[in-house]
């Protein structure tokens, strides 16, 4: 709760363009309650900024921020996101509650400093190591609450080591023995949560950690609840082969086949997915995140993202591994390697041609869609989350209302970001820590 | 000049790593004299920073920094490299000497503040709209000057507007009539440089813009005075076809028929170069000068890396269009495109397997060694030129001195460069302007 506040900067991102003299009126829960000429008194004047939506992280492990600079060094030869996993699996067994609470606190502080505002925290890392008791949860909770990051939690449900495969060492502080278990913890942990700024979402980790069955029963009871349901799908082509051989057909096939998928429904990654299994689950309304820092160094492959925008995909934003935390570059890092691979400029454009626009639009509302948070614009009945660009930044010089989204997405970076404003809350960016 | 310094930083990168209790003695020239543990008293201690060599950019065109936020709107359909040069274009009949010192200084700046201490600046827009007197050499020379930065001017020849192609309008601009009148001026451009910080090399710009004729004389007489010689080659596939057209084969094969080229030869981007042809002018000792963030906002297509690393190659890095301005962005960008279309990690790597020790030499040493200056690492002989990296960095958080390197290049970005020496000058960042 804070009071009611007018605020005006500068320039403010509304309907699609920087528009100078708006106030947004902002009601004491943290709601947009008013944005345009109100010709009220300002309570909040922003010199020298201009405010955007705050972005929104639609998909993060947060303690994987522990790895920073760890996994860069390779033996004789290369590695491969499977040898990435051993290496962040031996982080996982030093993480107890306290540990997984630095991280993330470290992890959701810095999203902050890059101008996210909300996070679709994809949790899977429960339980400390030979514990049962799911007591990482709370923790990562509790860092979120500390850092003032706005929320959704994605529980997730972790049961199998591979497909029909039982669970590692590691793997075992992932584990929920059953959907009524997962069930019974998720209510736990939604008591805890402070409904202004936190919700929780229901996740099986992948076809690679449920049984088909367990799939289908968590996604109906998260269909029953009204609850966001993410699934990673199709990252790496050693999950399509073993998903193949066992079920005879790929992830997202069989998913398609046996899920009522609505646009609730988040797809993280698809990376090697079909182009006829992507028009189906497009033609459902379900949400695909991408995360191309991450993918990029992880070495996953190059998603047919014109395949996706040709039917019109709902395609949000996550930073996953966390090792680079900058949105811009996210954004860029997505239309580039399309261009490197197609040979051409412009490929991810909106109706007017517009790239950057386009781009803004995955970063703030796709991702708000795929987690269910009322969120990544200025509009009325949003909460009140802004990112603060320093419209002094060396990175922007020459910039007119026009140019200064594309100066800012191509041209910038956290750099250029001055603070945030989650709920109402304002936070200043601090990149020294 | 300045005085006498003995610096000592937290953290030093001194072969290969980063080592405590390291001094560095620099003399009144700006050169550093001794590396190590000197024993004598400090005049300069940086508490909380780590110092790497300042970052070699060894291919920027800094006018372009007009650009920014400028060429990302596309009409119906997509863009290519020669609608982006439509744009650039016209941004150049708007720059006289007075508005091409401005960009400059401002692009300067912003590689200063971005950790780049010594930029080759591959000139080509020498004359104002209507003139011809070469007027904006000086101008980009004194931005230079008045920025601090370290400059390896790199004077274009220019005098064919496409192969066997008169010039147009905007590339009036750019004119050189003859090899013999392009050593005269850079005969009076030589003479006005600090030569402190600043050097000369010669330029033909491309295949497209001379002919075979006067590129070859322009070499042959850069040999006999031993200075640099750059060249654009195969950035797009359109100038490969016009060659193969007009002369029978491509740019880079041409170019090894009719050149002694060698250690001091640089070619940039060579994005679709023959493999062949490529081991043989590796062989030659030459250098391939790579522009990862430009290449891919103008959609060129990925480089054959792996195949240049197979012969050895030197490969340094350019920021080129100065669309963005950071080189850790540039050096991860250059291996992430080639994880993502290998479908692994670490592709550029050391002999110990270390892809970010490859990739800050790529940054630093091998840019030196492009521009043929005494840059690009913390050793007797060389500048005193710095990058200063902030450990209290957020970006940073959790580094050892075995992680920052990799932290600093996977995980950061010019938010944790806290300022610069260029030739024994401190500058302190400052991300605002």
């Amino acid at each position: 709760m804070s009071d009611a506040q007018i605020i005006e900067a500068d320039f403010t991102w509304v309907d699609g363009a920087m528009a100078s003299g708006v106030q947004i009126e902002v009601d004491d829960s943290g709601r947009i309650v008013a944005v345009g000429e109100l010709k009220k008194p300002t309570t909040h004047r922003l010199q020298g900024r201009a405010l955007t939506p705050g972005f929104v992280n639609a998909h993060s492990h947060a303690f994987q921020r522990g790895l920073r600079g760890k996994t860069e060094r390779f033996g004789a030869s290369s590695g491969t996101f499977w040898s990435w996993r051993e290496e962040m699996y031996s982080l996982v067994q030093t993480l107890d509650a306290d540990r997984i609470y630095e991280l993330s606190l470290l992890a959701f502080r810095e999203m902050l400093a890059a101008g996210i505002t909300c996070v679709g925290e994809f949790h899977y890392v429960r339980h400390a190591p030979g514990c049962g008791d799911f007591s990482l949860d709370e923790a990562v909770v509790r860092a979120a609450s500390d850092s003032g990051i706005r929320l959704a939690l994605l529980l997730v449900y972790y049961n199998t080591g591979g497909i029909g495969q039982p669970l590692d060492a590691a793997q075992k502080q992932f584990a929920t023995s059953s959907p009524s278990e997962y069930w019974k913890q998720f209510d736990r942990v939604a008591a805890m949560l402070d409904s202004s700024t936190q919700t929780i979402g229901a996740v099986a980790h992948s076809i690679r950690a449920a049984t088909m069955a367990d799939i289908a029963e968590l996604h109906a009871e998260s269909r029953a609840r009204g609850v966001v349901f993410h699934i990673h799908v199709e990252e790496q082509r050693r999950e399509i082969e073993d998903c193949v051989e066992l079920y005879g057909q790929p992830p997202m096939s069989i998913l398609l086949d046996r899920l009522e998928i609505d646009e609730r429904f988040t797809a993280v990654h698809c990376t090697h997915t079909d182009p006829l299994d992507m028009e189906l689950f497009i033609g459902r309304g379900a949400n695909v995140c991408l995360c191309p820092v991450t993918e990029a160094n992880l070495g996953d492959g190059v998603a047919d993202v014109p395949g996706m925008l040709a039917d019109d995909a709902h395609i949000c934003i996550g930073t996953d591994s966390n090792s680079r935390l900058c949105m811009a570059e996210e954004l860029r890092m997505l239309e580039y390697v399309q261009r490197l691979t197609e040979e051409r400029r412009g490929v991810i454009l909106d109706e007017a041609g517009a790239c950057g626009m386009r781009l803004l639009g995955f970063g703030t509302e796709a991702g708000a869609r795929s987690l269910g948070v009322a969120a990544g614009a200025i509009t009325p009945g949003c909460w009140a989350d802004f990112a603060v660009v320093d419209l002094e930044s060396q990175a922007l010089v020459g910039w007119t209302p026009e140019t200064l989204l594309d100066a800012f997405l191509f041209g910038a970076g956290r750099e250029a970001i001055a603070g945030v404003c989650v709920g109402g809350q304002w936070m200043e960016t601090v990149h020294g820590d």
